[in-house]
C-alpha cells in the first residue's frame, strides 16, 4: 500500500534520476590525485544541493583531505534509525587511451544485455550511491515523509584510504549514531542475484622506494660495478610469494581462519564458476594458493599484490641508464584477524632484509584496514535479505567480497554499529578499468531495492 | 713550425669555437623519441654548414631514420687519409626536475676545478665532435689547408641504436674508406691521463612486455586468483644473476676470454680508485662478479642490467589496480667473442621459460653489437698516443671502455677500417644524466689534442 506508489513514481522517474546521475558523473572527482582536489570538492557541494533538494538538512564538512557530507532526515516515532554511506570519490582514469569514450562524459550505451550507463564513477561508487538517495526522493515524493529516520553519510577518499574517516568518526560520534549501517559499495552474486556482504578483506597499501646510486648512472660506465636498485627492487617483489602462490612474509598467516563449515556449505552451493569468471579477463588458471577454492582465493585467504612499480627509463625506445630509484606500490588483501600493523611491520623488515650494502629504502604507508566479518543478529540482515528477494528475479545469498570496504570496521570499532553491506554492481562493471560501467538494470532495480528496504525497515 | 701557430690560433679562437658549440648544444637533438624527429635533422643541417664554411665538401644524406652527415677534403699527395666520426643525436633528458638549468640552454659555470660547459650533449657527444672540427678549422685558417686527406662522417642514431648505420656502411662503403678512423666518443683516464681506448663493450638491448588478463583489473576482486605480470617479471629479472653477481643466463659466458697478461699488468699500473669511483656516486661496494677486480668489471666483464622496468599505476597516491602489463628494458654489455645474437636468443628462451600459464611476452630489439678489441698495429696509434702525450700532463695509455661504441666494430666488420678512440671526456662528466657536462679544459685541451695528432699522422 505504501510501497507500490513509490515504486510506480521511481520507474516514471528514471529518466530525471539518470540525469542527475550523469551530472555527479560529469565531476572528476579523483580523490587519490591532489591535481583533482576542487573536483572533489565540487562533488561534495553538488550531493549537498541534492540532499536539501529533497529536504535532507545537509551540509559538506571540512576533513584535512576531501570533505565529508552529512544529512539527516527524521523517521516516524520509534521506527528505527539508519545509517548510509557512500563515497562520491573515484580511481584514477589511466590508461586513457583504452578508454572508448572520456571518462567523464557519461553515456547511455545499448549492449546485447541491454542499456548501461558508462563512465568513470558510474558503478564504483555514484551509480550505486544514487539508488539510494533516488530511493528516499521518490518516498519523498509520493509520501511527503520518510519510513524510517535516516543519516546520510558520504566520503571523498575512498579510493585513497580513507585518511580521514576515522578521526571523523571519532569526532562526530554521537550525530553518526544509527540502529545499523547501510553501505551501498558491493555488487551483486552474477546477474540475477542479489547479495548481502558479510565478510570483507582489509587492505595494507606500502609503497616501496629503493634508492641506490646517488643520480642516475650510464649503464656502460657504471654497469655490472654498481648496484642496481632495479634487481633490489625485483628480488624483493619475487621473493613475496613461494612456488605455492603462498605469500611469504614471516607471520603473514597468524590470525587467518578457516572458513565456518556453514558458510564454505553455502558458498559450494553458489557452484562458482572459476573459468567464467577467468576467462572473462582473458585467464585460465587460478594464480593463488594452490590448495584453496576459486572463491576462497578471492573472498576469505589473503594476498599480496603488485599495483605498481616503476625504474628508469620508461619512456619509447631505450636509454641505457642504471637507475638510482626503483619503487612499487604493494598492497596486501586481509582476512579474519589478520592485523594489519604487525604484518606492515614483517613486510617492513623483510624488505630491509633483503637490501644489499648501498641501498637504502624509503616506505610510504597507504591505509591499515583489518577485514570486517559481520554478524547477521541484526535483523536488519533478515529484512534486507527479504525486500531484494522480492525485487531480484533469485532469492538473495550471504557472500563475501575480495574488496576492501574498511568502513564496515571502522563503523563497528567507532560507532558501535552493525554495518549491512549491499550494492548492485556486476562482475563486468570493470572497476578502477578503463570504461568503467553500471547496468540501467543495476541502478534502475536497485533504486526499487532500497525502496523496498526502507519498506521493510520501517515495517 | 707548422703547429705551433695552429695551437696559438686554437688559443685565440676559443670563445669563438665555444659560441659555434653553444649553438649546436641548443639543438634538441634526442634521436630515440620520435618527437624530436625535426631537431635532429636541424643538427645535421647545422653541422653540413659548418663543415662547409672550413671549405669541407658535406652533405646531408637521408636514412630510413635521422640523416648522415658525410664530408671530405683532400690532403697532401701522400699524406693518409683518416676517417673522422663522432655523433651529433643526444640521450634523452628526464627526469628533467633534476636539471638545475634548462638542458638545451648550454652556460659556461665556474666550478672549483675551472669552467665548465653544462648541457645535454656537452660532452656527449657534440663537444667531443666538435674538438676535432674546431682543430681542422684552426689548421685551415693559419694553412690554407689540410696536413691529412680527411673524411667526416656524423651519425644521428648513435644513443638509440643506430639502426640505420650498417646499411649506409654497406651501401656507401667505398666513399667511406680511410686508413684509420678516429672516433672522438670516450674519456681521459682520470682528470690528467689521456686514453687511447683499445677494449669497448658491446651492447645487446632488449625490451620484454609480459601480459597477464587482458585488462587492468581490480585487486579486490581478482587479487590472488589472477596471475599478476608484475610478478612474473620480477621474478624474470631477480633470476638474472645469482648470488655471486654472475649473469645467469645460459651460455652467457660463451667467448668471454681472460684478459691478456699484458693488459691485465698495464691496468694494474693505472693504480684504479675504485672507492673513489663509486664514492663519487654513493656507492662504497663493487656489486659486479664477486670474484673481479672493479677495472675488470668495468672495462672486461659482462653484465646484464635493467635500464627500465613500468607496471600498473605509477602516480602519485595509491591506485589497488592489477595490472594487464608489465615491461622492462634490459640491457647486455658484452666482451670478447660473446655473440650478440646467440645471447639474445638464449634470453628470450630464459625469459619464456619463466613465463606461468595465462602469460604471454612480446620481445623488442634494440640494437645488438659485438664487442670490439683493437689492434694496435695501425700506426695511427703510437702518432697518436705520441700527440697526447705532448698535450697533457701525463703519458697517454691504452684503456678499456666499459661503454659501448658499436661503430668501431662496424667499421671493421663493413669498412675493414681500425677504429681509434679516444675522446677528452672526464668522469664526473654525468653523461646520460641530468647536468650533463664539458669540462672547458676538455674542449680548449682537445681542440689542441687534435692538432697536435693531425701534424703527427701528417708528418
Amino acid at each position: 500500500m505504501t510501497l507500490d506508489p513509490v515504486l510506480a513514481r521511481i520507474d516514471d522517474d528514471l529518466p530525471q534520476a539518470t540525469e542527475r546521475l550523469f551530472d555527479l558523473l560529469r565531476i572528476p572527482s579523483i580523490s587519490t590525485d591532489p591535481a583533482y582536489k576542487e573536483h572533489c570538492d565540487a562533488a561534495a557541494d553538488w550531493l549537498v544541493a541534492d540532499l536539501a533538494s529533497i529536504g535532507v538538512d545537509a551540509s559538506k564538512r571540512p576533513t584535512n583531505g576531501h570533505p565529508m557530507v552529512v544529512g539527516h532526515v527524521d523517521g516516524p516515532e520509534g521506527a528505527p534509525h539508519i545509517l548510509f554511506y557512500g563515497h562520491y570519490d573515484v580511481q584514477p582514469v589511466d590508461p586513457l587511451e583504452l578508454w572508448d569514450n572520456p571518462p567523464f562524459e557519461p553515456q547511455i550505451e545499448d549492449t546485447p544485455k541491454g542499456k548501461v550507463i558508462r563512465g568513470r564513477g558510474s558503478s564504483d561508487d555514484k551509480g550505486q550511491l544514487m539508488t539510494f538517495v533516488e530511493a528516499c526522493r521518490a518516498w519523498k515524493a509520493v509520501h511527503g515523509s520518510f519510513p524510517v529516520k535516516i543519516t546520510f553519510f558520504f566520503e571523498g577518499e575512498e579510493e585513497s584510504g580513507s585518511p580521514s574517516l576515522i578521526p571523523f568518526l571519532k569526532d562526530n560520534g554521537e550525530e553518526l549514531q544509527s540502529d545499523v549501517a547501510l553501505i551501498c559499495d558491493t555488487g551483486m552474486y552474477g546477474e540475477e542475484t542479489p547479495a548481502i556482504v558479510t565478510r570483507l578483506r582489509g587492505l595494507l597499501g606500502q609503497e616501496i622506494t629503493i634508492t641506490g646510486p646517488n643520480k642516475d648512472l650510464h649503464s656502460g660506465m657504471y654497469g655490472g660495478i654498481s648496484m642496481n636498485p632495479a634487481r633490489v627492487l625485483a628480488k624483493i617483489i619475487a621473493g613475496l610469494h613461494d612456488d605455492n602462490g603462498r605469500v611469504t612474509v614471516p607471520g603473514f598467516y597468524d590470525g587467518v581462519a578457516e572458513l565456518p563449515e556453514d558458510i564454505a556449505a553455502q558458498w559450494k552451493g553458489l557452484n562458482f564458476d572459476a573459468k567464467h569468471f577467468l576467462g572473462e579477463v582473458g585467464l585460465s588458471h587460478p594464480a593463488g594458493e594452490n590448495d584453496r577454492s576459486a572463491l576462497e582465493m578471492i573472498w576469505s585467504r589473503p594476498t599480496c599484490e603488485v599495483n605498481g612499480m616503476k625504474s628508469g627509463y620508461t619512456g619509447d625506445g631505450f636509454k641505457t641508464v642504471l637507475p638510482s630509484v626503483a619503487s612499487a606500490k604493494i598492497s596486501f588483501r586481509l582476512v579474519s584477524k589478520q592485523d594489519p600493523i604487525k604484518i606492515r611491520e614483517s613486510f617492513q623488515n623483510y624488505v630491509q632484509s633483503m637490501l644489499p650494502p648501498d641501498c637504502s629504502v624509503e616506505f610510504k604507508n597507504h591505509g591499515a584496514s583489518a577485514a570486517g566479518e559481520m554478524s547477521t543478529d541484526n535483523p536488519a540482515f533478515h529484512a534486507a535479505k527479504s525486500a531484494l528477494t522480492d525485487e531480484w528475479p533469485q532469492p538473495a545469498v550471504f557472500t563475501g567480497c575480495g574488496g576492501s570496504i574498511p568502513i564496515a570496521a571502522h563503523f563497528k570499532t567507532y560507532l558501535g554499529t552493525d554495518a549491512l553491506l549491499t550494492g548492485f554492481g556486476k562482475d563486468d562493471d570493470q572497476l578502477h578499468s578503463p570504461n568503467e560501467k553500471y547496468d540501467m538494470e543495476s541502478f534502475h532495480k536497485g533504486i526499487r531495492s532500497w525502496a523496498r528496504i526502507l519498506n521493510e525497515l520501517g515495517a
